[in-house]
């Protein structure tokens, strides 16, 4: 490109983004508005982040020639899901500065990991076990008796790859190692005839988690940027229906010394993981969530910007997106407190044919992902309805 | 596309843009949060817009068969500057939805023509007269005395394309126009030997405005959807430098009864205009701004997304951007309120070298467009700096 007198030529810089759903998209339209160019990478040319992206690949995962193109086009690579193959995100960190890294989703890849590292950095969790067979699954539920969830430690989302085993439930351990663990391959999208994936001792397909009688969950999601600085968002309170997140409310309404808590258990988490990005933080709060002395506990962590983050679009001066892209590209943080009291209500499976009362509603921002299908259950978008004052 | 089992297809609609500079980028990454594709027809594959959206036509705006093209792949086409040929506005009307439409822009390209508008919709302007020779312009100064503002009718920009005439200043009418004629030619791209622009009686090449002493200038931009629901921005304080717009503040802490005044004007140009999309309208105040007998004065208007406007994306329920693509989609109007005190500063030439304090500055927002070249004088990007009360 010829440079006009007088003028300065400037970099553009690139942000790699793995992946191609609703994050990536949001994660390249939040990079635009900074004056970065966005590169998705990903496996089908109808996902929603290519409708937004300026440069697009779509190859395997496995792909070295195309991964290799792919680094030495960005300036940074991060990511909007926490199951790529970890293959590729080494080869990746060979090329090109990648955040958050490998060793960050080796953690997060697996939820006895991700337990045992909460643990290591003094942050309790439910009691959980791994297990490895049938007969330890028996084992586990005898041990904790009921109630519990018993999940596969890889791949499960949205209330997906899980079991609940109530009170008084009848328990087959070898049907439910059975199913979890179809589930499990269906969820990964292996193939039968895949290489079996390397387990380390410890680190088996199942976990059980004992069920503790919370009384609502909150989850925070904290930044850290290359250079070591951390934000932490207030807390939102979530509510799940059939296992699937339905809103998330900031204010969460829970005692303050408990959001400082829960403030500072993002802060611990995040470097103790030593995360560059974002780390969402899924917390139960187990007594009452007026009193201090309620307990946290985790449920599970995710290092990339999460669902239960969205409110942060219009709620926040300071979007997760938006301090995604400011922590991988090592800018300052941005300011995560909230600007008004917000509900992200999400627009699930056929909820995105019936958005008129969404648009009518005052201080809404009605949020599309560009998805052509809606499946029931699959998440098609969502509303960010901020509650302002009237001096506002 | 397959359609899996359960699932139910979904258009994706898509709004076509003309035009590919940064208000272009801007109005593609908001379309885009709300589930649109977006199509951008331009002239060069390095305009910023063309880094957002989700397909590109590089083509000459007299390319009837890229035209129809564009328009047939469009549900809605919008524009980023008002100066699209009238013919290419005519054609894309033939084949698809244009909002706004060639009627709006005949008006909209000739100071003259709009100014007329105004008056013949009871709304005041300066004193001014469309003048088509030398002679006649040195008639209209003397009429007017000095001081006036002399500019060419169309294409003028961010202070190019005028000259002022001040009290005791030489001038030389003849030189005056021949400098105006070439800025004029310069800055519509024209070139020797195109045929000449067809011109209406009345509507002269050049205007002279006749100066009012005004205390400040404010603007609205007022939005009105297909339906005719009609909603207008509260009004921004503007403070210019050597003709480029530096900042916009809102409130613009005049007289309250001055602005419900200006979001009047607002309201009854956009559906005088008979606009669909958005009316960006630049207002003198002249006399008191704190006084509710001020009188204000048209500048000038624009139909489109104005950058006095861009403190909407981080200041208001709604931003400019999001609200053109409801209006033009008819979809139900944003709320356009303030949520909090916001002050916009462009980013000019150089200004992007030095972004650090505004990565800095809690509550701001930095929106850079992505131009591979900063040029003097040259928008880069802006801020928008938020005033959060300490109870936010």
């Amino acid at each position: 490109m010829s440079v006009s007198p007088g003028a300065k030529a400037l970099p553009l810089p690139t942000v790699g983004i793995l992946g191609g759903g609703q994050l990536g998209r949001m994660i390249a339209t939040a990079a635009a508005e900074m004056g970065f160019c966005s590169h998705i990478f990903c496996q089908r040319g109808d996902e929603p982040a290519t409708q937004v992206a300026t440069t697009t690949t779509i190859a395997p995962w496995d792909d070295h020639s195309a991964l290799l193109a792919f680094a030495q086009a960005c300036d940074v690579v991060t990511l909007e899901f926490e199951n790529i193959p970890l293959a590729t995100l080494r080869f990746l960190e060979e090329h090109a500065v990648v955040a958050p890294g490998s060793a960050v989703l080796n953690i997060a890849q697996h939820r006895g990991r991700e337990k045992r590292a909460c643990a290591n950095a003094g942050i309790e969790t439910a009691a959980f076990i791994v297990v490895d067979s049938p007969q330890a699954l028996a084992h586990a539920v005898a041990t904790f008796g009921h109630e519990v969830v018993i999940k596969t430690t890889r791949f499960g989302y949205d209330g997906k790859g899980q079991v609940r085993v109530r009170e008084g439930d009848a328990f087959d351990a070898l049907n439910v190692w059975e199913t979890l663990l179809g589930e499990r391959a269906s969820l990964s999208g292996s193939q039968p005839g895949d290489p079996p994936e390397h387990v380390d001792p410890g680190d088996g397909p199942v976990i059980v988690e004992q069920c503790v009688p919370f009384s609502c969950e909150i989850s925070v999601i904290a930044a850290r940027s290359t250079s070591g600085a951390v934000a932490v968002f207030p807390p939102a309170l979530n509510h799940h229906e059939e296992g699937i997140l339905r809103t998330s409310t900031v204010p969460a309404g829970i005692h303050p010394q408990l959001e400082e808590k829960a403030i500072e258990i993002g802060r611990t988490l995040v470097a103790a993981f030593d995360v560059v990005g974002l780390l969402a933080v899924e917390l139960f709060v187990v007594g009452d969530a007026n009193s201090p002395t309620a307990t946290l506990l985790v449920n599970e962590v995710a290092p990339r910007p999460h669902n239960s983050g969205h409110w942060s679009q219009d709620g926040s001066a300071t979007s997760q997106f938006t301090q995604l892209v400011r922590a991988v590209a090592d800018l300052p943080l941005g300011c995560p407190l909230a600007t008004s009291p917000t509900t992200m209500i999400n627009l699930i499976g056929a909820d995105i044919e019936s958005l008129d009362s969404h648009w009518n509603t005052p201080n809404a921002a009605v949020h599309v992902y560009g998805k052509a299908q809606a499946r029931p259950g699959r998440k098609m978008g969502h509303v960010n309805v901020r509650h302002l004052s009237p001096s506002q």
